[in-house]
C-alpha cells in the first residue's frame, strides 16, 4: 500500500497522523489518529482545519475504521457522525458522502473504500496543481502579494489553492514578497500562513487586517488573493471573515483581487451570496486568542461579541475567480459562466 | 493645591498617580510617577496612552521636575526628553511647549509651572466636553455607532473626544448601542473602550476590524466616530491605524464619518497629511499580544512585521470634523477653514 505525506497529513502503513495546527507555529506535533471518535475531537479542536484537509482526514479515519466496523449499520453511523464534526464544511460531507457511496458499491470492502480515501487524497494534490498553475499566471515578476487566512498545505492536502499560486509563483522565480494578514479572531494568517511561507523561504511581512488599506495606498500591494469557501452561481462568495473588507479596499485601489479555489467550491444550488449562510462562532474567540500558550482574554470577560466566521463578497468587488484549470474574469462570472460550467458537468 | 482626579490620572497632594492601562480591564492598578525618566518610560510602554492624557501626564511629571532641577538647562533638557517620548500626537509636544513657555515667562518658577500644568488639565476637561455636546449633536435617536481605538477618559483627563460624544449621546438617552473594533495590535477597543463603555452601562458588541464591512453592508452601522492624533489644515488627519480602511470602507457604504478633537490636535505647520510623521513600532506588537497576562507570541518568533502606529486620512474620505465648539463639514474643511482658524488663533 503507498504511502501518502503531505505538509500536515501523513498515511504511513496503514497509521493516519495529522500535524496538530493548534500548536503552529512554535511546535510541529504529529497526533496519531486511533478512531473516527479522535478524528471528530481534533477536528471540533481546530487541530485539522481548511475545508479539502478535513476532508480527505476525515475518509482516511473512516477507512480505517471500516475493517473494525460490526456491520453496515456500524460503518454508516460512523461515516454520518464524522460528516457532522463541522456544520459548514461541503468538503467533508462530499467526501463522505463519496466514500459511503464506494462502501456500499463495494458491500464494504475495506481495501475499496481505503482506496477511495487514497483517491480523495491525489485528487486534492492534483485539483491544487492546476489552481497553482492557473493562479500563479497572475502573478507578475516582482509583485508585492496580499493574502488572508491559510490557503496552503495546512488547509490541503496538496500545495493549496490561493497559497499554492502564490508559492508556485515563487518557485517559477518571480522574486515575490507576500503581506500577511494575520486573520482574526483565529490568526491563521499569523500563525499559518506565516510557518508555511518560512518553509519554503518566501519573503513575507506579517500585517494586522487593518493596515491593508495604508499598504494600497501606498502602491505597496500589486495584487489580492484569496481562497474560498462557497461561491454562488453569480460569482459573490464565502470566504474567510475580512475578505469582504479587503474586497473594498482593493475596489478603492484598483487593485486586482482574487479567489482561488477547487470546482467543487461552487455550489449549484446557491444562485447568489445572499442564500449562503454564515456560521457565528463563540464569544471567547472575539475576546481573546488561543494556542500553545492556553487560553487568553484582554477583554472584559463577558464582553459581547460579533463573531462571523465568514463574510459574503460580491462578484462586482472581484476581478476574477481561478478554479482548476480555468480563469473567469468578473464580466464572464456575470454573463452567467458559472452556471453553463455547472449544467454541464 | 487643588487635588485633580480623572479615570486615570490622579494628582494627590503633589503626587501623580496614572492608571496602568496595560492591566485594564482585568485590574486596575495606579502607579505612583517617580520622575520624568519613569513617566518616558511609562509612556514608551503604552501604560499612559491617548494624545491628550499624555499631554497633561507629561505636563504633570514635568512640574513636579521643576522644583529639583539644577538649572534651567537641566529643566529644559528634561522638558525636550518627555517631547520626544512619542513622536506622533501634537498635544504631548504642544503641552511641553506650554510649559516651557511658562517656566521662561516666570523664571523658572516651580509654583507657577505646577499653576499651568493644572491649566492645561482644566483645558482639556473643558475641551471634551464642548467636543461631546457637538459631537453629540451629530448621533441620531437609536443609531448604531462603531469607533476605533479608544477615545474616552482613558485618552483625555476630561469625558474624551470621539468617545466622549457618544458617552454624551447616552447621557441624553438617544438609546444608542455601539461597535468597538478592538483595534489591532495593542487592542485599545477591546480592552479600554469596552471598559470604559461597561463603567458607563452603554450597550455595546466587541468586533475584530475586520469585520466593520459586514456591518455596514448590512445596514447595522449608522455612523463612525473616531479621534485624531494630528490634523493638516487641509482636513486630512492621523489617527490610530486602521482609522483608514474604515474610512474607505464607510466612504464605500456611504455611511457618515466623523473624527473628533480638540483644535490643538490641528497642526499650524502641517499643510497636509503627507506631511504627518507615521510612527513605526516593535515586531512583537504584530507577533502576538501582551496583557495583564504577561506576552503571547502566536506568529513565527521572528516574523517580519509592518507595524506603523497611525495612519494618515485624507479630507476627501472625512464626512466632518468636531473640534471643540465648532463643527467642520467637509466641503468647509476644503475650502480651508481650518488654516483661517490658526490665523485666527
Amino acid at each position: 500500500m503507498k504511502n501518502k505525506n503531505s505538509l500536515s497529513l501523513r498515511f504511513e502503513n496503514n497509521q493516519l497522523f495529522i500535524l496538530d495546527q493548534q500548536l503552529l507555529p512554535h511546535r510541529e506535533v504529529w497526533i496519531a489518529v486511533e478512531s473516527p471518535d479522535h478524528m471528530i475531537s481534533i477536528i471540533k479542536a481546530l487541530k485539522v482545519r481548511g475545508a479539502p484537509l478535513i476532508g480527505v482526514a476525515a475518509a482516511f479515519a473512516l477507512a480505517n475504521f471500516a475493517p473494525h466496523a460490526k456491520s453496515p449499520q456500524d460503518f454508516l453511523m460512523t461515516a454520518q457522525k464524522l460528516k457532522e464534526a463541522r456544520p459548514t464544511a461541503v468538503n467533508l460531507m462530499n467526501a463522505i458522502d463519496r466514500m459511503v457511496l464506494v462502501a456500499k458499491e463495494s458491500d464494504y470492502n475495506s481495501a475499496a473504500i481505503l482506496q477511495k480515501a487514497m483517491g480523495l487524497y491525489d485528487e486534492d494534490v492534483d485539483l491544487c496543481e492546476r489552481m497553482a498553475q492557473t493562479g500563479a499566471e497572475l502573478i507578475q515578476h516582482g509583485d508585492n502579494v496580499l493574502t488572508h487566512c491559510n490557503t496552503g498545505g495546512l488547509a490541503t492536502v496538496g500545495v493549496g489553492t490561493a497559497l499554492g499560486a502564490i508559492l508556485k509563483a515563487h518557485h517559477q522565480g518571480k522574486n515575490i514578497h507576500v503581506y500577511v494578514d494575520e486573520t482574526r479572531p483565529l490568526l491563521q494568517g499569523g500563525r499559518l500562513t506565516t510557518w508555511e511561507l518560512e518553509k519554503a523561504g518566501v519573503p513575507y511581512t506579517l500585517i494586522c487586517d487593518n493596515m491593508s488599506g495604508v499598504l494600497m495606498r501606498a502602491q505597496k500591494v500589486q495584487r489580492v488573493l484569496v481562497g474560498a469557501d462557497r461561491i454562488a452561481l453569480n460569482g459573490d462568495f464565502a470566504n474567510k471573515i475580512g475578505t469582504y473588507n479587503l474586497a473594498v479596499l482593493c475596489s478603492h485601489h484598483q487593485v486586482p483581487f482574487y479567489t482561488v479555489a477547487p470546482q467543487t467550491t461552487v455550489d449549484p444550488e446557491c444562485a447568489h451570496g445572499g442564500m449562503i449562510p454564515v456560521e457565528e462562532r463563540e464569544d471567547h474567540e472575539v475576546r481573546g486568542v488561543s494556542g500553545d500558550f492556553g487560553q487568553v482574554i484582554w477583554s472584559p470577560s463577558q464582553a459581547p461579541t460579533f463573531n462571523p466566521a465568514f463574510d459574503v463578497t460580491p462578484v462586482s468587488l472581484l476581478t476574477g475567480i481561478v478554479l482548476d484549470g480555468a480563469y473567469f474574469s468578473r464580466s464572464a462570472l456575470q454573463s452567467g459562466e458559472l452556471k453553463k460550467l455547472k449544467m454541464n458537468s
